[in-house]
């Protein structure tokens, strides 16, 4: 892509996030198997987008990016544990993320169950080992409660639930974007919230910044969508079309794709206007934005 | 039995429990099946006992049980989250559980799944809930981490999964305590905890505290074997003899029954001396220890 500042940034970051999710699962004092498994899932790789933008929003208030790292470990866990549970033959059935077997096909059912089990309930635990320097007890709380919102039943399990009651039903675009607003959305949106409330942002900053991440993520899911029936099943690590196969809604299917296309586009555009209304330094936010509507997986 | 004071106590007290668990579901914003799944484990009785702890270490300190209500809802959320996913079918494979059809076999495997996951996240939901008369930030915090510890791989999903490495496998007595330890004690150690944190409790209460809470899990456990092969399988709600077929490890095997029954009463007698020891007025503790090691289901 040559966006050089968010490269730098990015490449930075994750080997930062990727060593403190080894650190944080190597100490744990726990049966070998799980935490192997847990450390499987976590080293999958994937975009880390979500701790990116709670990286890229400390930084637009002029704040050290690394204030966030645990936060945002707790939330590459939580949606690690997501993808776990969501692969299993009961749920999606896949066999295979980003190219390597699912968790479930490495180490059995049981253990995969579990394994998302642990790495849930440690998200909560890494959020609470913020230091004092980072967050006072009151901004740790609230960080909490936030997170247990967008990742519960009135978040992206909830979400979860729509979207397989969805399944081989004709939703309408209101019913669709209700799913990924919860499956999807809360979660990116607590990544931007937590950036923003370490960063003790004012009421109208967090609003700005609110609806910047509604929009995004939903330009994220419509681009998946269209990744699923454009993109290469290389890039992808999935076969292209498995939407279908799986009898899920999608926007190219109720908007077609050229209005899928439009959609995507403004709610990229809707993200950016509402990030400059922060009046604060978000070029990163603006390339991570762009990111989500030209990736290739 | 007749234990007059806990009879009353633990009517009362299990009646404004589970009213607190309804509304507490009720209010959620999510889709009316996972409520509906959350609603049907959290119903289905049970002898309520770690809320009961909770609310007795409180009583014990002189301090209205009420105030320990949330922590209360959310160490029964996490302990019906875990029952639900131990009797899945990769796990247990059990079809009932208190004589009721077990979550998946009513709402199948994937919604029991996420029933599970959004009563685990919810928990620490429910947890910041804790208003500040009763709990400081901080203290909500440090509840919010001993309760992800005692849940999650150093603790009672640690446990579970030791449980199932040793299906099939001569266990020692060491290894069958590990076990224990963290399957079952860590969350009845978390739930006298709670209260004693709430009570604001000294140093050297609590580590006496912790002390009980330790022998009562294992005289619990213990008990629970016994009840396995000698227990009414009709007030169990279960087969006798189930834990042999299961080919699980158990203290009559390794002990012997007289072994075990020893065992029970030495851990019994341990925790009431630890009780002692906190110069409290623990007369509600006696009782729910001695229920332990009398009860029949």
């Amino acid at each position: 892509m040559g966006n050089r500042l968010l490269d730098e940034f990015a490449y930075e970051y994750k080997h930062l996030l990727e060593a403190e999710l080894r650190k944080l699962v190597d100490r744990l004092e726990a049966p070998p198997i799980i935490k192997k498994a847990m450390h499987y899932s976590l080293d999958a790789g994937g975009k880390r987008i979500r701790p990116l933008l709670l990286f890229a929003t400390l930084a637009a208030f002029g704040i050290d990016p690394k204030k966030g790292l645990l936060a945002a470990a707790a939330v590459e866990m939580i949606h690690t544990y997501s993808l776990i549970h969501d692969d299993l033959p009961s749920m999606d059935d896949d066999d295979y993320r980003r190219g390597k077997l699912t968790n479930h096909k490495v180490f059995g059912e049981a253990t995969a169950i579990l394994a998302g089990d642990a790495l849930l309930t440690y998200s909560f635990e890494v959020l609470g080992m913020i230091p004092n320097e980072a967050g006072s007890s009151d901004t740790k709380l609230k960080l909490m409660v936030e997170f247990a919102k967008a990742g519960g039943a009135e978040g992206m399990v909830g979400g979860q639930v729509a979207d397989m009651e969805g399944e081989n039903k004709e939703l309408s675009i209101e019913e669709l974007e209700y799913i990924h607003i919860h499956k999807t959305g809360k979660l990116l949106g607590f990544s931007v919230h937590a950036g923003a409330l370490l960063a003790h942002a004012e009421e109208d900053q967090l609003e700005n910044l609110r609806a910047f991440a509604h929009h995004l993520g939903l330009a994220f899911q419509i681009q998946d969508d269209i990744l699923d029936l454009e993109g290469n099943p290389e890039l992808l690590g999935k076969p292209v079309g498995s939407d279908a196969s799986n009898h899920k809604s999608t926007y190219p299917q109720l908007l077609t794709m050229d209005g899928a296309k439009k959609a995507l586009h403004h709610h990229i555009d809707e993200s950016k206007r509402y990030l400059k209304r922060t009046g604060l330094n978000t070029s990163l936010l603006i390339e991570i934005t762009d990111l989500v509507a030209s990736r290739d997986h």
